[in-house]
Formats: C-alpha cells, structure tokens, sequence
C-alpha cells in the first residue's frame, strides 16, 4: 500500500531546499476514495482511479493536468524522487538552472503556452559576437547560423544539407516508415550517407559533430532514416542546429523545469514520488499497476517512459511482438551535461559569444549560459555520443578538468578558474539512462514503428519519442501528452 | 519466500506428460539450510548459497553444475516454467522435437560431449539428393553445399563469400572492438556491405537470405561487424551455412533439450522454475537477488539471460553506463520455428533432400527433419527477420497455411496434406522474446562491446552473447557457463 512516509517527507524539504518547491506529494486524498475492488490484489486496499499514468515527466504530467481537467481523475507514478523526466533543476553559484532540456524555439508552441500560463519569461539566447568552429584542422570564428568552414567546404555543406533537406521533406512525420523507399533509407547509418554525399573532411567533420550533437549518438550508430524523421518531426536540420529563430532560440529565466513542478504542484496530491512501475496487467476492466507491493487500479493506463525504460516493465497479458521488439531497439542516446560558472562572461569583451564547436575537444559544443541579471558568467555544453560514453565512468573531477582544458583552449586561461561548475551524467541516471532521446538503428524505424504509438488494449503510449512533432523535445513531450489524454478520454 | 506450491507441481506433471520428466524441483533441500543472515529483507527466512544463477537454460545449468562439482552451494532461478531457455521440447505425431536451438557441428565440442556424457545419440542432418535454390527468380536443384546461382553469379558468389571470410579473420574472436578499422566497419550495415561488394541481383539476394537466417534480422538492421564476429566465432561463415562439416551437421535423437532437462534433474531441488528474478542488490558481503517477494543470498551471482533481457532487472547499485548501455542496444532476432509431419518424406522420392532457400517465400528456409526411426517424414523451418515479424501476430491458422503453401510450391501439392504441425513464436515469448541470438546494429559492439563480459563487482555474465566461441550458439551457452564458473570459482 502507498503512503506518505517519513522518507518523502525529508526528500520534500530537501526539493524545497533546492527551490523546487513541488509541494507536498502523496496519496493522502487519493486514501479516501481507495476501495479494494480489483481481482487478485494483494493489498489491503487499492487506490482506484479513471488513468493511471506512468512517468511524471512533461508528457505524463500534460497528460494527467489534460484528464484532470476533462473531469477525469488520475494517479501519476513516477520512478524517481523527483518531477520533471529529463528536465531538472540544478544550483550554480546561486542560480538554478536546467541540468536537462532547456532550449525553446519560437515554433514550440505549447511549451511557449505553458510558459506563459506559469507566468515564467522567456529570454533569448546569447548570441552577439563571434562563434568559434574548428573542424578538419581549420579554426575560424563566424557570426551567424552558418559555421565558417572555408568557401569551397561551405558551399559543399550548404549542398549537403540542401539534400538532407530533400530528402526529410520525403519523410512524413506521423509515419515515417512509409516513406518513399523507406527500407532502402532505413538499411544505411548517417555515417554511410556521409561518406556518400561530402567529399571534403570539414563537411564530414561538421555533419558528423551535427548529427552526434542532435542524437547523442555516433553518425555510424544511428540510422539515416531516424535523423531524417527526427528533422522531419522539428521543421528541418537547419532548425535544428540553430540559435536564432531554431530550436536553441531561447531559455526560461530560471530554467524550463519549473513548469514540470507547477504542474506537479497543480496535480498535487495524485503525483506519487518513488513508485517505480514494476508491472502493468490489464483485463476486461481495467487495468492494475503495481510498483512493487502497492497496487493502483485504472480503466486505462498511459505509459510515458522511453520506450528502453518502458521495457522493464512486466506486462500481462505479453505485448505483442512487435512492441516489444520496438522496446528492445529504442537505445536512449548518451550524454553528459556540464555547467561551469565564471566570476564575469570574460568571452564577450573579446568579442565572442563563447560558443564553440570543435572536433578536436572531448567537451562541446558548449554555448552561453550566462545569468540574466548579475555580473557572473556562464557557459553550458555537453559530452555527446563516444565521448559520453568515454566520460561517464570517469571521476567527477577528471570530468570537470577535462570540460575546462577544452574550454580554455578556445577561450583563453581565465576558462580554468571557475567559480562554480556543475554537471548531470545522464548516461548514468537510474531513471533515464540517457538522453535527450531515441535515436535508433538502421531497420528499426522502417520495421518496427508502426508499434510506436499504436495502443495495446487500454494501455497507450506517450513521452517525446511518441510525438507527432518536435519528437525529442519537451515541445514533443508536452504534444504527446495532450494527444494521448485525447486518445483515453475518447474512450471513457 | 520461495515453496513449491500446487501450481508448480501441477506443472510437474504436465511437463512429466509431454516427457521431459525434469523431475521434482524446488526449494525443499535449500530450506533446511535456510537462514536469516541477509540485512534488509523482508522474508522471515532467506535461501543462502554461494552463487545465485539466473537463467535455466544451457549456460545456467552448465554454470551451476560446474560450481557444485567444484564444491560450492548453488541455486538456478529460472523465469519460465520450464528449463532449457532457448532450447524447448515439442511433440508432433508421436514424436519429440526440439521447438528451439537443434543442430550441432563438429567443432562443437562441448556440446557432443554433454551428449555422449548422458548417452543421448546423435544423426546426421539428411542430404542426399538435391536441394532447391529460388534466388531473383532462378530456381534450379543442386547438390551439396553451394547453391546453383549459375556460372557467373557462382563466381561472384564465391568472391564477396571471401571476401568477407578475410574480414572475418581480421576480427579477433574475443574483442571484435579491437579489429583493425573497427569504426569504419561497425559504421555500416551488413546491407551496406553487400551494395558495395556484390553486384548481381542472385548474388545479394543469397547474401540477404543468409544473413537474415544466420541472424534472424534483416541484412539492413545489422552492423557488418557483428556478422564478422559471428563468423569469427564460429569458425567461419562457410561454417555457418554449412549442413555437411557444419553447424546444421547433426542432431541429437530425441532432442537437444534433453541435455538441458538432464542437467537441471542432476541439479535437483536447486533449480527453482517460475522465479523471474526483479532485483539483484550487491553490497560488501554478497548479493541480495529477489523474484518478486522472494529472495536469495549468495557471494556472487552469474546472470545468463540475454542482454535484452538482463535490462529488465532493477540492479542496486545502478549499473555502469558502459553495461547498461550494452543491454538497451543488442535486441533480440526475430524467429519462429515450424515443424511439419507427413505420413512419408514425399520428397525423397522425388530426389530430393527437402532444402530449400528461397527468396520469394514467407516461410524458409526448411529442411528434411524426419524421424530416424518409422516410415514418416518431416520437415523443419523457419520465419526469420521481416517474415517473423509479419507473421508473429497473425492467427496460428494463417502461418501453418502460409507454411503449407510456401512448401507446396517447391516440393508438390502432398506438401499441403500433413498429418500434424507445431510451431513456437520465439518473437512472442515472455522470457525469450526472440531468438536465435542478439546480432547488434552499427555502432554497438564496437562501442559498447568492452561491458560485454566484463563482471560488474559480484555480478558476472554469462550467456551465448558472451561466448568465447559459438556465440549465438548451445555450444557457446555451454562455454559461457564453464567460463563464468571457472570466474566465480576464482573468487570463491
């Protein structure tokens, strides 16, 4: 049976202690409406609502916020000891900022919506000044969108992107398995369709450091037709990889995870902390889910967690074949998310906007990050891909050595003296494994994706990798929980 | 805390009723030894060995009996309700076949003396007369191992099957990722290999059919590193594809599963059936592992599931990113096998061995599988790669006529009138969900293969998956479980 303990209690101050503040959580008023009406439980009462949703990420807190208010009444379990998936607060030098998602762009719609509807301002990422590229041994700074990588090297890029384009525009975004030749595009890794379509190293260079920024995973893991798909679903590459009107256009004054607590706090108390779904059986009336021993019972059941973590779940009856074998092929990419904060953004007087994007550094790209009030300074990057997987094992402060000796070799010595740094290995975490999302394999996507949102009974499927667009982005999250709370409240 | 209950004994004696007589197992020795000494448990009393097993299947059982014959207290937690794993008994017109893993090569050394050891005989695989050959619409008969492409896909054929025997021999047997280049080639996907090195439509069309019956997954879905170091293990790709001197030479009267049953009546009352193990804990002391509410302590544990699989236990403390990474990424094939029975081998009349490999099939290849005593015949098959998927779901009625159909258009319209059938959707099973093997997509092995074997404190792996030869095979179970004992020993 669930209850409040004292355990939650403490890990609550300690969420209000980093300034979430979510509220008290539990099952208190959900105690009251428990009745042990489902067959073969084993609990001396079992907590009984309309949809039990799985993952109190933005997708299932969207989904429980959208059942709530249709008149509906849910139950969110949630693994971990805290909302918000891949969204989380961290503290640096007195800020809090987002050790995951962070970045919306201006066709992020819902996610503007909600930012707005929490009153949480949005403010636009810096970007005055210079960048700097090195790629294939040329080192060049830019303004702008388009990397400088040498006029014969640029049109060539522009060439090749143009034809990734193309080919994108082929791949519809509900269904990208039933693209024009789909098993053809779907038999070659990125990796392939670069040696392919860019003769010259620089262009190889940049589309590969592109393409493992974007998945968190190698060209040659990752299948064409996923990365076509993932352009597909978010309006193109070139949105993509952009700051400006792109996807990294803008932040949230004091980070993007603040409107998975709200939500969490609005729901309060049917968010349940520290119940790691363990099993799932549904029969002729519903459905029951178990975290361990406690037990909640539903008419229907939405799972948002990433398709790899969905996996370990035990259900019953079995999910159909190809189901499972979709679970058994979404890896979560691998990355690492680092924060370093600097007594003054010593970049910009040299007229830089300290984003740099190396294929020559462990660490990058990393990008601005500086408060928007305050004279410190702050920049954010990532371990993506290889160098994820070579630093995930590695010490903290081997970690955070490292991430400065890259740094400093673009931006000069003063990049070594750090007056705080902060970082989240979410290769690491118990409860996501990785991040941002699912870039599958070759054959995956062309075989297997017709199983990605297709409901098994009265169980449904959300979370970002479900989206009908922005698949990857919280922007995705937060559509695919509206989508599957329109799916269940159809049939209630 | 674990007890033989009624339901288990019922299944007792229905397995007792299909003839596999594993005879009574159970915990009922281990509760007299029983004891309290585990911190943190919940049960009133716990099991304590000194290696927990997980996993009933030819590497668990051959673990176990090699740590009981070296001395040490085991016990054998099997998920399913049988033992075996990927090996299973089915009874079709009075006879018993193997639903799963069947033939045995020559160098498969170890798995001919586990049938010599329990006197269990073993028969050539049946070849004489032609075989049947239908690849980019030439069909013709041929004899012996290589198929009749004609003369000049012939020559092609034997060209592209070198060259990729010379790769295969760059590749070192225990660390494909160490294999000169090895980026480069775990880049590409097997389907990628084949574009560039063969040109004819008969030639990559064998190709496709092979890989996919080798690897139960599509030529575009895996890496062509991981179909080197399959060749590499097992010998070579001729090897592999061979019946005469190859991995499909022989079978054992009666069944391979057999072995598996005698193994786990030795180990007897230590293999516990029906305990899908949730959670293993380490701490200073040992290992916690519990299947549901029951638990068990031992110094070390050996999991022998494969990685897939293994994903779906919740571990204390988290795995490394490295391991955990690993298991979200090396899915199972997809297969389902038929057995056909007829009142006599029609086809050997005909001259016929009963082969045949076809590209324009559902169903196939299959092979003569009659029974070496009595007039009947048989013939024994498979749904590999796309085609399994295809027919995973649909009703057994559909795939038996698709497979009757399939066989009736190569070897005559009696094929249509069989007097018994059985099937197994490995696709579809709960504790298996796929078969034969793991064959991993670009980028994996490569990357990800180091965690493969490499313990992780008191947990060791064992497996086909991690074999040191015949990975993907009984035999290289059987390896896997000699060498993980032989580990633990160590330690012990």
């Amino acid at each position: 049976m669930s209850d409040p303990t004292g355990r939650e209690a403490a890990q609550m101050s300690r969420r209000s202690a980093i300034g979430i503040g979510v509220g008290a959580v539990g099952l208190s008023a959900m105690r009251g409406a428990a009745h042990a009406e489902a067959p073969g439980g084993d609990s001396a009462s079992v907590a009984s609502v309309d949809v039990v949703v799985v993952g109190a990420g933005f997708a299932g807190l969207t989904a429980a916020r959208a059942l709530r208010a249709a008149g509906h009444s849910v139950v969110v379990l949630e693994a971990d000891d805290r909302v918000g998936g891949r969204t989380k607060p961290g503290s640096i030098a007195g800020e809090t900022v987002d050790l995951g998602g962070q970045w919306v762009g201006p066709a992020q719609d819902r996610l503007l919506a909600l930012a707005r509807e929490y009153g949480v301002a949005v403010y636009p990422q810096f970007t005055s000044g210079n960048n700097i590229v090195d790629l294939a041994g040329h080192r060049a700074t830019y303004e702008g969108e388009t990397p400088a990588l040498g006029p014969m090297a640029l049109a060539e890029f522009a060439l090749v992107i143009g034809k990734f384009e193309a080919l994108a525009r082929q791949v519809p975004v509900l269904r990208p398995w039933e693209a024009p030749g789909v098993e053809a595009i779907d038999a070659q890794t990125m990796e392939t369709w670069i040696l392919a379509n860019a003769r010259s190293s620089a262009v190889r260079s940049a589309m590969r450091l592109l393409i493992r920024t974007l998945a968190c995973a190698e060209a040659g893991e990752v299948s064409l037709l996923a990365m076509l798909a993932m352009a597909s679903s978010a309006g193109g590459f070139n949105e993509m990889v952009s700051t400006r009107g792109g996807a990294q256009d803008a932040m949230l004054e004091g980070g993007v995870w603040q409107l998975a607590a709200r939500m969490a706090r609005e729901l309060d108390p049917a968010v349940v902390l520290e119940a790691p779904v363990t099993a799932i059986a549904q029969d002729e009336t519903g459905v029951s889910v178990w975290a361990g021993r406690r037990k909640w019972r539903g008419k229907y059941v939405i799972v948002t967690a990433p398709p790899s973590l969905a996996a370990r779940i035990a259900y019953r009856p079995a999910l159909p074949a190809l189901r499972d074998g979709l679970m058994q092929r979404m890896p979560m990419g691998c990355v690492i998310k680092a924060h370093i904060a600097y007594a003054r953004p010593f970049w910009r007087t040299q007229g830089l906007t300290g984003m740099v994007l190396s294929d020559s550094t462990e660490f990058g790209p990393w990008f601005d990050h500086s408060p928007v009030r305050g004279a410190t300074g702050g920049l954010v990057g990532l371990f993506t891909g290889k160098s994820a997987r070579r630093w995930a094992e590695r010490s903290p402060q081997a970690r955070r050595d490292q991430v400065l000796k890259d740094v400093a070799a673009y931006l000069g010595d003063e990049a070594l003296k750090p007056i705080d740094y902060i970082e989240e290995v979410w290769a690491a975490t118990t409860w996501q494994r990785g991040g941002y999302s699912s870039a599958p394999g070759p054959g995956v996507l062309s075989a297997f994706g017709p199983a990605l949102r297709e409901p098994v009974g009265r169980l449904h499927w959300a979370g970002t990798e479900t989206a009908e667009a922005f698949s990857g982005y919280i922007e995705g999250a937060i559509r695919s929980g509206e989508n599957s709370a329109q799916e269940v409240a159809r049939r209630l």
